[in-house]
Parts: structure tokens; sequence; C-alpha cells
């Protein structure tokens, strides 16, 4: 009986990255060996997992939204807990989409669904309202042991994996969805090699001759197999309109890419006469072929939307038209892990069947959303009219999602400071604004832009007093760093 | 502005095991004209992801809990409920570790710690205990905006990861732990390459040489780095003694391994004389140069024990004399991710900071947790007694974790019958087993099994009188099964 194994390299909890893949080259082979001699030379042995011996792709990740500006951001809230004396009291995270921790509040029904799931003695208390008791009864009988605590299907549960599909439909105006193409996940993430850039110019918008520019160059060195999209936009807040995604399909189905589209702002559209349109809707409305061939796998999840719940890791992804073989290879996979965390599960359960109108919830629901939408819609326009007033600042309309990217002027003696310190002249002033004021963005170099050009994106999160005075500190502070290296 | 990527294989939400490796072989390099030319002929145009142009590493992977067997397993469960007639009313799921699936209740206390966590207005309700309301609110302070809604930090939240480094100094005899080597996860797993055998005449006993013989086979054709051991056993039940990982770990020191130890069953521990020690204490107690340079990883979770909270994917990993680089890599790694989903934290929070004498919850606490581990115990006994007391059945001391692995023996026409199948003798066995009597159990050959040798795992969770039945079924199945191939 096998008792343990031996592998070739760490894989650490739920991480393959860690693998070397078997054909790819191992630094390790002469590795022990020289080991083995340093070893020898100061009677210390070497690290087994070291730098050298690791998959070098692990190295080769990067992650803008986590990296050094949030790691200083980090200690700068501790040094402040510790009352070193900073110019500012506090640190402000705009830097990643997390609603809840900018002081969103949950929206009750979800969390009360949740609850009772948990602890089903609640359902015989007065304390929450009879139409979240029916929906979390309707839950825990589709769960294993109906419990949250056991095991559900790799792919999610069954009944969760229906009401995703009937979501989608209701969404897309009747065009079916199948719940067996329904996976339900622990998020949603993309593969990221080539990059494209989207026309500043022209609000972000997305231009086809400018993809094939990009898909051309990246066949030099690789075959791109796939395109992935986010829509409405991270980290440019732009919402594709009908055609542009028409001609991206089109694009994809002509060059034989295959189609992600990281949908999970649909909820977060503000710009009057904005829409969003779903990859999977206009794809089945251009009809054949593309509806019958073109492969496409949309993403969604609770994370953002009017819910906001990042913490529950919940979401699905819906693949359209994909080769069998495939699918039964991606359900293997995904049996690997087990199984997507079942709270998550059942708040994403909540999210795509809300309450209807009559139910006894209805009117709070309905509230609470609108509430949380409205004050994001006034939160992007007020980001838009401080940056454009500012000189030096130039943002497009936050059309969606909960990101700006405004542009920055940075002065010639800016960018060899930069230079100097081996920093891109966007991290240089990210850095600069956070440890002056305490605000935390993220460098547009991170997302990649157009050389010369400088970004940072920040998120509109912010409760709206906070976020004025975010956006008049930062403002200000450009002025000033405007005029130090002048 | 990047406004999307293209990427050279599809990477399907956080399984990066679907990328072709930059250095490995590429099936994709003539895949597109060949496409074309296909396209041209029939007008449809080919798959652009298919098994060809895939990861093989994906093709690879094979997991037997959730294999073939469970597939059927779920296939019978829906011919039931549609009425199709069975010799047999429900299917029994003996096949997983799942407690809750089975019926074990949750643990009062920590479903009511995360129900506060979720709705904080039940703080001022009287309907949960004093003590569930403080450790709520203790949680909820160290989280990002108060809600578990918002993103932690990717290695979890910084309260919760020292609540686990002081549950590690009082398991392990007050032995430092540091935080900062504690990274919070969605659950276990591990990385297997090379199988070695577990002695099944001595109690599954862990036998050094034939660890050496196993490298020094692999080393043939890899370069082994780690060594990953689970204790107590899955799928054995052993529980290893000191002596035994002693020995382990000086082989690993000697080998240049690195250390993996799944010590997600350590409060499983039934037989009498067997007790858990962690690979973390007995390394420290061995003193230099172990206990300063031999790497470890130790896995544990709240998806096992007297919790069984699979659903929540609630667990941790304490990294031991890592290197700095490498550690910094894998907090890089885990950030990607975003962070762990935060009920599985708070939870784990708490089954690592339990109610202690004098709390209100203590008493009920303890009582509950007794009772799971009480009865999980007489199961055990229960298990090894009636296996051993079949012809052709032979079953070792089920000492620790939740499953028993019995021998069986088969008739040599029924190995006849499997192989003009196609299948392994104990999956060929399995199957029956579930087609006639709904009892799904997993075949020993998905884990790994001596040349010749046929077993199967079977999970001693289901309540008492239904494993009673159970194992009545199983029995008079294998006697009848070597009766019809005899």
């Amino acid at each position: 009986m096998k008792g343990f194994s031996l592998s070739r390299a760490a894989c650490w909890a739920g991480s393959p990255l860690g693998f070397l893949a078997p054909g790819s080259p191992s630094p390790l082979l002469s590795h022990r060996a020289k080991a083995a001699g340093r070893m020898a030379e100061n009677g210390l042995r070497e690290k087994i997992l070291t730098l050298e011996s690791m998959n070098p792709c692990v190295k080769r990740v990067e992650y803008a939204v986590r990296g050094p500006i949030v790691v200083r951001a980090l200690e700068l809230e501790k040094e402040l807990q510790q009352g070193i004396k900073k110019p500012f009291t506090e640190v402000i995270r705009a830097n990643i989409g997390d609603a809840h921790a900018m002081g969103q509040k949950p929206i009750s029904f979800l969390r009360q669904v949740v609850a009772l799931c948990l602890c089903p003695e609640l359902l015989s208390s007065p304390i929450f309202p009879d139409d979240a008791k029916k929906k979390a009864q309707r839950i825990l009988q589709a769960c294993n042991g109906n419990s949250l605590g056991a095991y559900s299907a790799s792919t999610g549960i069954d009944l969760i994996r229906q009401d995703v599909a009937r979501y989608i439909e209701r969404r897309d105006g009747g065009i079916g969805s199948d719940p067996a193409n329904v996976f339900l996940s622990t998020g949603a993430s993309d593969a990221i090699v080539v990059n494209y850039y989207l026309d500043e110019e022209h609000n972000w918008a997305l231009d086809v001759g400018e993809l094939r520019r990009a898909l051309n160059h990246a066949r030099g060195y690789c075959q791109p197999k796939v395109l992935c999209i986010i829509n409405p936009g991270n980290p440019t807040g732009q919402v594709q309109s009908r055609q542009c995604i028409e001609d991206v399909i089109r694009f994809a189905m002509e060059e034989g890419l295959f189609l992600m589209a990281d949908e999970v702002y649909q909820d977060n559209v503000y710009a009057e006469g904005s829409q969003f349109h779903s990859f999977k809707k206009v794809l089945m409305e251009m009809g054949p072929p593309y509806s019958q061939q073109q492969e496409l796998a949309s993403f969604h999840s609770a994370s953002k939307g009017f819910m906001g719940e990042c913490g529950f890791r919940g979401g699905y992804v819906e693949v359209v038209n994909m080769d069998p073989d495939v699918k039964q290879q991606l359900a293997k996979l995904v049996s690997v892990r087990l199984c997507p965390p079942v709270p998550g599960q059942a708040l994403l359960d909540v999210v795509v069947s809300p309450p209807q109108p009559g139910d006894p919830s209805y009117q709070q629901f309905q509230g609470e959303k609108q509430a949380v939408l409205k004050a994001l819609a006034e939160k992007a326009q007020l980001t838009e009219r401080i940056f454009n007033q500012a000189p030096g600042i130039r943002c497009n309309p936050v059309q969606g999602a909960m990101y700006s990217f405004p542009r920055i002027s940075l002065p010639a003696r800016a960018l060899e400071r930069a230079q100097e310190l081996g920093q891109a002249p966007d991290m240089f002033f990210c850095m600069r604004l956070l440890e002056e004021t305490g605000i935390c963005v993220v460098p547009g170099s991170g997302f990649g832009q157009k050389e010369g050009t400088y970004h940072f994106r920040m998120t509109i999160l912010p409760p709206l007093d906070k976020l004025l005075t975010l956006l008049e500190k930062l403002t200000q502070f450009h002025a000033k760093f405007t005029q130090e290296f002048s």
C-alpha cells in the first residue's frame, strides 16, 4: 500500500504552479551534487527547495494588485498602530475592488440565508423573514447530509447550477443555458501572456486592428490560443458596445481563438447610454457559424456587483461550444480540488435567485441593492469630475466596474529619479503618494500601458466623504510632486 | 492600456494545470494548420481546445476518490429518484471522508460563531451564548471592514494565523511556532509522483529500507525532492510511532528530501496505545542538525477531526526551516488567488481556539466533540471485527483517521473477467458491489497496492446502524461474488 509519495518539486496546497512540468528543462539535476559539495565545506546543508530549484514560471509570476505597494501599505498600518508618527492618520486602501473593506454593508438577505443554512435552529426563531427561511431550507435540502459542512459535487451543488443557468437565461433574454455547462468555482482567474492596448483617446475602446497587431506580434514567439476580455473593464471602467463585442467575436472566430469573458462587473454599469451585453447573448444572436462553433467561457462571481462578497470566494463559469472531451477533463481537474467552498455556493445561489415581488424581503433587498449601485454611480461621476479639474491628470468616464484609471503627467526629473531607483515612473509616484498621504493605489505599469504614458488604478469604493478627501489629497499631491520635480 | 490578453492555452478558474509550461514540448504548433485544413474540407471548424492541444499533464491526472465509481454512484442515485427499480433503495457513500454527508451533526459552537460573524445583528439577540458572541466579535474586528465579505490578506487573517500558531504550540508541548510560518489555505493537497508500499503484515508500518528502494528506483527517471507522508494514515488508518517518524526524518535528511506531512487526521486517533506525534515536534526534539535544517511543511484542516466541516474549505500549512526566498515566492503565489475563503478561516479559528473551562459553551462543546470521537472509535472497532470474521477478508486495526483498507481475496475467474473488461480486479469488484448493493467504496488500485493484492477503502463514517447493515451486506456480497467466480 502506498503510504506516501515522492515528488519532483514542491506543490503547495492547491498550487500546482510549483511543479516542474515533465518536459521542462530541469535546473535540479546538477543541484544535489552542488549542494552536497557546499555541505562538506561549511557543515551546513543547503536548502532543498531554493530559488534555483524552483519552477522558473513561479518566479515570473507578478500580481500588481497585491504587489510591493500593498506590502508597504500593510507595513505603514502596523507602524501607525505602534504609534509611529506619519503625515497621515490612516492608510486608505483604494488598490483593490473590495467593497466591504471600504465600509459597504452586506445585503441583509444574502447573509440571513447563509446564517440560516449554518444554524438550522434559527429556522424556528422569528428573527429572520420567512422567504429567507424557505430559501435556506431549499439550499440545505440540496446539500449532502443537509449540511454546508459536507463536500458538494466538484462542479458545485446541482440545484445551484440549475439556478445559475436560469439566471443566465433571464439575463440573456431567454437564450438557453444548460446547467451541465455551468461549473461553480472558488473565484475567477485568467491567463495573461500577451498584452494589447486599448484606445485611451476613444474611452478605452477595443480596436480589432490593434488586436490583430498584437496577435501577429505574439505569433513570432508563441502560439496564442485564448483571448481574454474583461467587460465592464478592469482597470479602465469602460463598458463595451454591442458592436465592439461582435467585432471581437468575429476576430476570435477568424483567428481560431478560444474566448474567455470575465464578466464579474455585469451589475456595475453606471453611465447613461451604457448597457451590459453578455458575450454569450451576442454570440448566440449572431447565429451560425458563430453561435455553433465559437468556444467561450464566461465568468461571474459574488465578489463584485452590488453584493461585494469577496471573502466568500463564490463564482461560476459557463462554457459554450466546448469540446465534450475537454469538458470532461475540466470536470476531472476540478474534482482534485474536491469542491468550491459551500458557504460561497449558498451565497451565490441567493445572488442568482433573489427575492421576487411579493416576497417579504423584496422591498428591503431591492432598497439595499439600489442604494449600493446608486452610491457607486455617484462616486464614479465625482471621481471623473475632480480628476479632470486637476492640471496634469486626465480621467475617462467610469462607465462601469469599480475603478478609475486616470492618466498622469510626470515631469522629466521624476522620470530620471525613478530610473535611478530602478522603478517604473508611476510606481515611483504611487510609492511617494503612499508614504506622504497614506493613499494606496496601483501603478498603471502593473497592468500594462502604452510606452511613455503613466496611470494608476484607483477604486471608487471608499465612502463618499472619504473618497472626496482622497481625491483632494491625491490631486494636491500630484501638483506638489510636479512642482518638486520641475 | 492592456484591456485583455492572449494566452497560449486555456487556464480554467484557478487551475494553472491547464497551461503548457514554456519549456514543454508543444503539440500546438502544427495544430492550427491542420485545423484549417479540416475546416476547408467540411465547412466546420475543429475545436480550438481539444484533447490533442491540451497539456498532457492534465490528461494524466487521476483521482480515485472521485473517479468512475463515484460517477456511477451519482447516476444510480438519479435513477433511484426517477423510480427505476434497483436491488437496493439507497446508495451508501462510504467512498469519501465526508462526515456531515453521513449524518454527523455539526459542532454547535463552530456554527454559532460563524453565523454571528455573518449576521452581526444576532449579537444583540439572546439566541446564542456569550462566549460565541465574544469570539465572533474578536474575529470580525480582525476582518477588513469588520466583514467576512472582505478579502483577507492572501496568507490569511493575521489574528487567525496567531491563533493557529498558539494551537500548534499547545499541541507540541510548548515548542515555538511563528505565525509568519503559518499560511491559511483553501485545503490541503499533495504532489504524487513515485509510489512506495507500506507493510501490511506489520499493520501498514513504514519501513525505511523500502523507502530507499523506492527512492533509488525513482532516481532512474526523475529527481525526487519531496517526501509526502499522511499520518494518521489515509487510506490505511495506521498511526505512526514516534520511532517511525524519527526514522523518516533521518532518511529525508540523509537523502535531501523536503518533508510534507499531511496531518489532517491528528484528532482522529482511536486505538489504545496509539498516540499522534506531529512531525514538527519530533523534528524539534531530535535537535541539531535536524531541527535547524530539515525542511518541513505540515498540513491541517477543518474538514476531518471531530468537526468534519469539509464544505468550508478551511485549512493551514506551517512551514519549518524553509528558505526565506522560497517562502516569499510562496506568499506571492498565494496572493494570485487573493485569499482563502473567509468563512472557512473564521471556522478554523474556532477549531484552534475552542471554549475553555468556565466558558458558557465549554460543557456542550466538549460533550459534542467527545461524542463524535467516541462514536468513531466504536465504529473503527466494529469495522475491524466484522471484516475479520468474514472468510477472504482481512482488515488491520483502524488505529486512526476515518478509513479501513481491508484486503480481499478474489477468485481466479474474477481476475480473468476483470482483464477481459480492461478493469483492475478490485475496480471490477467495487463496481459490481455498487450495482448490486448500492454500497460505494474506492478500489485499492486507485491508491497503489502491492502487485497481486486487492483492497478497497471504506470510510467508517455512516451512522452505527447503517454501518452495521453496510458491513453485513458487503461481507455477504463478497461471499456470493467468490462463489459466483469459483
